[in-house]
């Protein structure tokens, strides 16, 4: 059972991941193909439902053209910034 | 079965954990009882043998407090330094 805090990572992670494949013009699917995932997979990590392995967060962020730094940056600023989530 | 990319992904993870746990004078028991964590899985994961999962990641990064920004910063820094690994 994920908690809220554990929820409020996983959708800031997804929102992250949706922004940068977006930014790119990429598709689910092509996001899949160049991470090695099935599609299915980077959409249930897009809609937060995922506890992604570093491993495959490190395959994200491969295909996305960006290294765990930078993704993880998107991602803290995503759920420090979530509204109404208070201080 | 993990790649070589992934082995040193693991290993940097590992050692950086250790790296920031040390720094802050924690023992393996100490961080793995702020983390929420086995202090069992806590040192698999210093020695490279665990595909953690980005909420275990943030348990972890909160124990050591530090966020997952700079947690990621420590890991690609030793990941990109591995004596041998080449250009």
């Amino acid at each position: 059972m994920a908690g809220r805090a554990s929820n409020e990572l996983l959708g800031a992670l997804g929102a992250a991941v949706r922004s940068l494949r977006v930014a790119r013009g990429m598709t689910q699917e092509g996001l899949a193909e160049g991470a090695g995932l099935h599609t299915t997979y980077v959409s249930d990590v897009e809609r937060g439902l995922r506890n992604i392995g570093v491993i495959n967060l490190d395959h994200l962020a491969s295909a996305l053209s960006v290294d765990l730094v930078a993704l993880m940056r998107e991602v803290e600023d995503r759920r420090h910034h979530t509204p109404g989530a208070g201080p």
